[in-house]
């Protein structure tokens, strides 16, 4: 036995979520039809709504309803300092941790040749139009610490480097609160070669 | 920052599910608005489309969209042995381990009177109806091996002696394949009051 056709394909389209698998699938499928039809109602119509009307901000593409997104249209920003990310996530995660006060662009990926995403996919012209707009000083390229990530910094920087704009890139090191026993040798090797003067003071 | 109004409307809808959590439901949103936007419209309609049609199986009132479940409306089942579960999942997982060939009733959950769930939303009417058709000869109360289960089990079968079938209960032992050393002192000791003849042959 399965369950019913319709029971099956709604374990089915739960699969398309990261992390779901079969068991999990199930799971999800019982728990709405058992006991959060009213939840479910919810989840669909606005999974439904966000993708109708999600799309991207039109200066710095990180995903919004609106047509320019709340960061770029407040003007208690720095418009000096631009911090180029893979994604929004990326975005969350750097406004979450607090302390930068420029503005984004979001590549929404990174250059993967054999993908076939090239400048175009990742809004290189974007970038440029941009920083050709001319009040941008110093690009943080906050691209993944990854062989891709590095490559896409390169490219970036290459590309607009006639701007005459700084360029700066996320410190390497060991990361606050873990264990050096722990660290990979290629991040430890990074942190040694970037040592930092030190006093007891 | 946060993320723009509607997609925080997705994050959060998406924690009606079982298991996830704030970060999980930021993960789920961003990757089907980055990147599986067809699943997430297939995922949308099909909730809404088993919310709308999925039901009760009106003879063992298990979720199906059918009038009568597949199980119930086969000729190829014994109609003398019924199978009583707390639900759905437990119904699959009785069939998965095969073996099993009669007939099944589902009571959604188990007597809970400081929930206010009596014997008329556990559908004990419905099940004594069905006895009083007079073909079941043995019930066999799969309801879960917890006081609750253990509750409704004798609950049934007291309500239900006067028709004269048998009632039986799952064997309570050792799991397949389990350590003993890790096997809870409950358990163990069912397991050995339990304990069957064996010899090597």
């Amino acid at each position: 036995m399965r369950f019913s056709p319709l029971i099956e394909q709604l374990m089915d389209a739960f699969r398309v979520l990261p992390g779901v698998g079969p068991k999990t699938a199930q799971r999800m499928a019982m728990h709405l039809l058992e006991r959060e039809r009213a939840g479910g109602e919810r989840l669909a119509s606005v999974i439904q709504k966000a993708i109708d009307e999600v799309g991207y901000c039109q200066r710095c593409r990180t995903l919004t309803e609106a047509d320019i997104c709340a960061i770029c249209e407040t003007p208690r920003r720095d418009d000096a300092l631009l911090c180029v990310v893979e994604s929004p996530a990326d975005q969350l995660a750097i406004e979450e941790a607090g302390g930068f006060q420029g503005r984004y662009f979001v590549l929404h990926g990174h250059l993967s040749p054999l993908d076939g995403i090239g400048p175009d996919a990742i809004g290189v012209d974007q970038l440029e139009a941009r920083v050709a707009e001319g009040h941008i000083e110093e690009i943080v390229l906050a691209t993944n610490p990854t062989v891709e990530g590095e490559a896409t910094a390169h490219y970036i920087a290459a590309q607009l480097a006639r701007y005459g704009v700084r360029f700066s890139r996320l410190a390497y090191g060991v990361p606050m609160g873990g264990e050096l026993e722990y660290v990979d040798g290629g991040t430890l090797s990074r942190a040694f070669s970037g040592r930092q003067p030190f006093s007891s003071d």
